[in-house]
């Protein structure tokens, strides 16, 4: 799990963009190293929440970004070093995956 | 990966209930069992459109399942089996977890 997982609770409304993949198997270390990079990329943008995800042995993941609008959103989307990564991501690094961008109008949480 | 990943693609809009948790330690089987149970009872409310689940190594998960409306939705949180379930994840499984409800408004894809 990435991030500060069960830390992020700001007030709805705000955005999560949903991102549900299966990896390819092999390149492990770019993979690696290229998605800390868009986690720092994302953090240095305005509006960005947080991030939580989660890759379990077999390679499916998911990963939750968090956002203030949907121009925070825009701005990541279009970002020039994202669009780079998700070629590669597209070619190399994900058999699949399903991409939403969603409105969260509601959130509890429970903490022992 | 719980579910027929990737394979969710209803026309937006639909809703997301994104169910971020960390697992206490043990109690493996009894949760493995519930968590089955409570998936094939998701299965059986009308509304229901598909879930994605995945669990960490190190216990952390995150479970999304999708929902055509908000009233499919509240038969779901308010099922009795569920409600029971819900009692036993706060008490014993979850050390902690969000539950988020989200308007799910454009979904995109890639299939290699």
């Amino acid at each position: 799990m990435t991030g500060p997982h069960g830390r992020i609770r700001p007030d709805p409304p705000y955005w999560a963009v949903i991102f549900t993949s299966q990896r390819t198997e092999g390149n492990d270390a770019d993979y690696d190293a290229t998605a800390a990079r868009m986690e720092r990329l994302a953090e240095s943008i305005p509006g960005f929440l947080g991030i939580e995800s989660v890759r379990d042995i077999d390679g499916a993941g998911i990963t939750v970004s968090y956002w203030r609008s949907e121009a925070a959103i825009a701005r990541w989307r279009d970002h020039p070093d994202h669009l780079d990564s998700k070629a590669l991501g597209r070619a190399e690094w994900y058999e699949r995956y399903e991409l939403r961008v969603a409105r969260v109008e509601r959130a509890t949480g429970h903490h022992s």
